[in-house]
């Protein structure tokens, strides 16, 4: 079944990889050698992807979750007839090139998920393959499977040291998701020297404790036993973890060490490496007979396999009209027309918890928007994120709409990450605000892609008030304000969190983050006068009485009704200050200077910030002459009201703050 | 063994619990009804710890995992003698408090690390193993086992679901722990629901998989059981594992659900638990038999332990005096006389990464400081971490003194949060910077305890060029600036650098966090002018020419260099502005008022700042009318210098900057 064109083609991989290594300079060209022919019998006899179509939707999806070994990936787009072209390769590592230091996806055709972080890539694979899997329950008929395919990965020892592996692979194991196929490449070396120093896991044992199927191959060199595998790995019904023993950096002179894992083998030792494999063709140069290999072996038989899906979506088209532009509406991204059309509504009067709010604008979009789904790390009965009208995705149950990912949140980011990759849906995940901690490395993965998922974290300052410190966010807050690329919303009242969820229902470039209230918010009656006051980031939320205001008070969230008050108070005093609800630091940066001018006008600079949070970075706006009532130390525990004045947040504490600055 | 009084313990336990959350209106009695068998077997029957004397330094080690159980530890600790009184007991979750809702570490006695945040215990507790078996190393002779004790763990389904759990257990495993005893309290519910829904692993064989010494309980009210499990598990050569089948909520009416995880019973509800178990006691009150009961196998046996292990002392300083002494200030975190006798010294002209510079420290620091160890999460060779004269810390090398945690980032800032409650070290422990990120909540429970740990986060910035943007931080510094209760330093040169790790050194109260390049940094000429700077967190790096600044460039790290060369260049313009080097935001803040007043004259008001990282939170020193130069999107792949241009650090840049501000 294997020739030696298709060893030469491994080789090929092997070839273009140190090569790029080695003319970049820099580069890890351990795992291209020793994975080369994982990765080619994949590509080569079971990955369905159309390289001229690299976003096709029912295509295989593909993540190295060892994302340094991006060469291997690049020299296989290369070979396999995706965009990235031979000058691209001599390009590696380069600003401005198409084959960065590692896999990003959105700039790299046919990269399916920007990885490097190790473990991530591994839990967006399990996202892909939960999205996968859903859809196929919504929109599958017994006749058209138009979603139906697998998700591959290739991870290392690596990723699965990573915690993150162990939460998604559980995940995946109750899950049952039999369709994600994990090619482990096993070489026990990693970056400061043998695996064994520090891990000596026995892997198979571990994933038949997550009731995943597991298969070893012995030589990381055997192509058929490898595909013969993989073959027997999408029969099974449950996750497939193959591990595939490995010589790190094959063929080079110091293969088998950490020596070959993250550096350029160098001149001479490439030199030999390539005498070792037999390779003799010029630096950046492949046998036409590779060429055709792979023309043949992955580009014609996606096509192939493309077009066949082409006309079963014809049939569908015709045969499911309505599921059908449902489909497309989802993996365009688009809401339905009438999306907004029974959202909550709130009047002067009315109080409420920003979760529950959130918890209705959830029944409320659930109702209307069939790609909308989501759930929590164990905390949905406190987060408030289930559909009501639905079910629990599971095993058994895979078109239900509440995801519970356990007490996992950084697998919960993970997969949502791949859920959104994989398109078809909107995705939404809660926990405690303080715990989005245990999940930035995947928030930050979020943004760098773009991807419109949407976090709800509740609980969202010291107001949580008896689970005490370790439950009680201080600096998360400007601690994520200052990541890039994400929004993040805190909306102060029942509108604003309506508003809120709009914004992030409507946002396709980037995550939004929630941050809500675990205790009641009264309506503010400057939240009904100002409905883009949220997606404008700040507003004046409560004027002044005179033209022009004496000062500003500035707040987000729950703090808004308190710096409304203190206004009130310190007109009493003859201060005509004005109000400024500050839901989102960033959407407020991105508006004309006029509008900024506007609202903080730059000749006012009696200004106080009052956030239940770090206050570091409230000088953005409060300026030298200003003064931030925050909170630069840790919580405490006890009732809430009673945490809430001893950190100074009364009215009171306000008016004497401001007094200060005269 | 176990008689009625035994079982009368255990229910007084649960009692005294279930008062306790019913009187606070708020908490977690599911656990404390579960789990109070094991734990009074623990604490009965193996625990070796002194109520009177809490800090005892050879003691076994507690951690309560899962630490929402609180009410639990009180109760034991109440019990047993510990400073816990019965009106602490009735406080439960009321501010100021000495039982706060989560077991806090350092404000009640007995508790030995602040719990909550799930998994974090688990990882606490293989870092007080792993302190154990290295200081019997450094310090017992075969005659004196001076520090001999165990390590255990109560946790539950959510510690193991947590990924942190992996990559600690996975470690334990490795390093054969074999002091280290978990208890599992397996009760298949966690707060959401049954934890079938989203959890079904078989953790035997999961653990089993990491080389760990297994054992199951069947039923977790069988008292003998429990003991002869941990009897068992104290002789094995591997951590021990002990699941304990147990039923959430035992005796309340709705024992086995999700419904008695998180709230109070209820009075109508408690008052059928307490029948249901036999508890005829008033609320807040035990039987004299109990208290009895407690005093002779906890307290007594503890004490006597303690004595004992007090005379061995007597013995082991006259036997080894050089070696007691060396404990003695070890324990007391005291250093040696010389410590900085040997501390690499630098003058202008020299030139040296930040990382290798804190190599060098770490060696001249090893030499002279006995317990100073550490190590890098599968980066040691990048972070430069190693002690070149000592080995690999492994099962068979516990005297050694470099740390190999792995790929697993999570697990190493807990164990070394492990490593400084247990006390004895100086721990330091070294990864990118950007996967600071993965550690974020450990670093946090870090600064809770006031844990004297450092933290080497090397390859600062973009200037890690090739990599590219998942490899390269943005916004971490600004990050963990905002984060309550640490230090972070980022030094400009070599001098710096210095400094920065002997404020490291002699900083008791909090966590340090170096963050240091991987290219070279010149030596500046006014870092050898101010020995204090450092440890001041802000001083006057490059003064004006004339008596009053016309402007101030500030900056930190290696853009410290670039501020200084665009001062050159300003002074070409006529513009005459001081640079102020910044490496540490919260030590200046800190400073006197007139202190800062002297860097930062409040009448200046041109100001740029320049750092490779988010400008958010600069203002608090560059105010409204400066200009911030930094990053506020994602980096790039390239060669460091280009990326550098092309994100706009050079001096033309800065210079332009300034001449906005006119």
């Amino acid at each position: 079944m294997f020739d030696e064109t298709d060893q030469l083609s491994v080789n090929a991989l092997r070839a273009l990889s140190i090569d790029m290594i080695e003319r970049a300079g820099s580069g890890h060209p351990g795992l291209p050698l020793d994975a080369a022919p994982m990765a080619y019998v994949l590509y080569s006899r079971h990955l369905r992807v159309d390289p001229q179509a690299p976003d096709w939707v029912n295509r295989d999806r593909f993540v190295l979750s060892a994302g340094h070994g991006s060469a291997l990936l690049y020299s296989m787009l290369h070979l396999s007839g995706f965009p990235t072209r031979m000058a691209d390769l001599k390009q590696f590592r380069q600003l401005h090139s198409m084959t960065p230091g590692h896999p990003e996806h959105g700039l790299v055709a046919g990269v399916d998920a920007t990885t490097g972080p190790l473990g991530q890539g591994l839990g967006m694979a399990v996202g892909m393959a939960m999205a996968e899997t859903h859809l196929a329950a919504q929109y599958n008929t017994p006749e058209q499977k138009v979603i139906d395919h697998f998700t591959y990965v290739i991870c290392g020892d690596g990723d699965l040291m990573e915690g993150i592996s162990h939460e998604t692979a559980s995940l995946a194991g109750n899950l049952k998701l039999n369709k994600l196929i994990v090619l482990y490449d096993s070489n026990d070396v990693s970056l400061d020297g043998a695996t064994d120093r520090t891990f000596s896991d026995d892997a198979q044992q571990r994933f038949a404790g997550y009731g995943w199927d597991c298969q070893k191959v012995s030589d990381g060199n055997n192509l058929a036993a490898i595909d013969a595998a993989i073959t027997a790995a999408k029969l099974t019904d449950a996750p497939s973890m193959i591990e595939i023993k490995t010589t790190i950096g094959y063929g080079a002179p110091k293969q088998g060490t950490h020596l070959v894992h993250g550096a350029p083998l160098g001149q001479t030792d490439l030199a030999a490496t390539k005498q070792s494999l037999g390779w003799q063709a010029a630096p950046f140069t492949v046998p036409a007979a590779v060429k055709q290999r792979f023309a043949e072996r992955v580009q014609e038989r996606g096509q192939a396999a493309h077009r066949q899906w082409q006309a079963l979506l014809t049939t569908y088209q015709q045969a499911q009209p309505k599921l059908a532009a449902q489909l497309h509406h989802a993996l365009a991204q688009e809401l339905p027309v009438d999306w907004q059309s029974d959202l909550p509504k709130y009047q002067i009067g009315d109080s409420e918890a920003g979760r529950i709010t959130s918890q209705k604008m959830i029944q409320a979009l659930a109702a209307k928007v069939p790609s909308l789904w989501g759930g929590a790390a164990d905390l949905a009965s406190s987060n408030k994120t289930d559909i009501a009208a639905s079910g629990s995705f599971s095993a058994t149950a895979r078109q239900e709409r509440n995801l519970n990912f356990g007490v996992r949140e950084f697998a919960e980011a993970a997969a949502m990450n791949g859920i959104a990759l994989h398109g078809g849906s909107h995705v939404f995940g809660g926990t405690f605000f303080v715990f989005s901690d245990y999940m930035r490395g995947a928030i930050r993965l979020a943004a760098l892609q773009k991807l419109p998922v949407t976090y709800i974290f509740t609980h969202d300052s010291l107001a949580v008030g008896e689970d005490g410190p370790t439950h009680e966010p201080v600096e998360q807050l400007m601690s994520l304000r200052a990541m890039p690329g994400i929004s993040v919303i805190r909306p102060a009242d029942p509108n604003e969190a309506v508003a809120a969820w709009r914004l992030a229902m409507t946002t396709n470039d980037r995550p939004s983050v929630l941050v809500l209230t675990r205790q009641d918010l009264a309506v503010l009656k400057g939240s009904l006068n100002h409905p883009d006051g949220v997606s404008r980031g700040g507003y004046v939320i409560s004027p002044q009485q005179r033209k022009q205001a004496e000062g500003i008070l500035l707040a987000s969230g729950s703090e808004v009704a308190l710096a409304i008050a203190a206004q009130q108070r310190l007109r009493k005093f003859g201060h005509d200050v004005a109000v400024v609800s500050m839901p989102c630091f960033d959407r407020f940066m991105q508006q004309p200077a006029a509008y900024r001018e506007k609202v903080l006008p730059r000749n006012i600079r009696r200004r106080v910030s009052i956030e239940l949070g770090a206050t570091l970075g409230w000088e953005r706006f409060i300026g030298l002459d200003g003064l931030s009532l925050g909170i630069d130390t840790f919580g405490a525990s006890g009732p809430a009201a009673e945490v809430l004045a001893e950190y100074g947040f009364t009215s009171d504490a306000v008016v004497s703050a401001y007094q200060k600055l005269w």
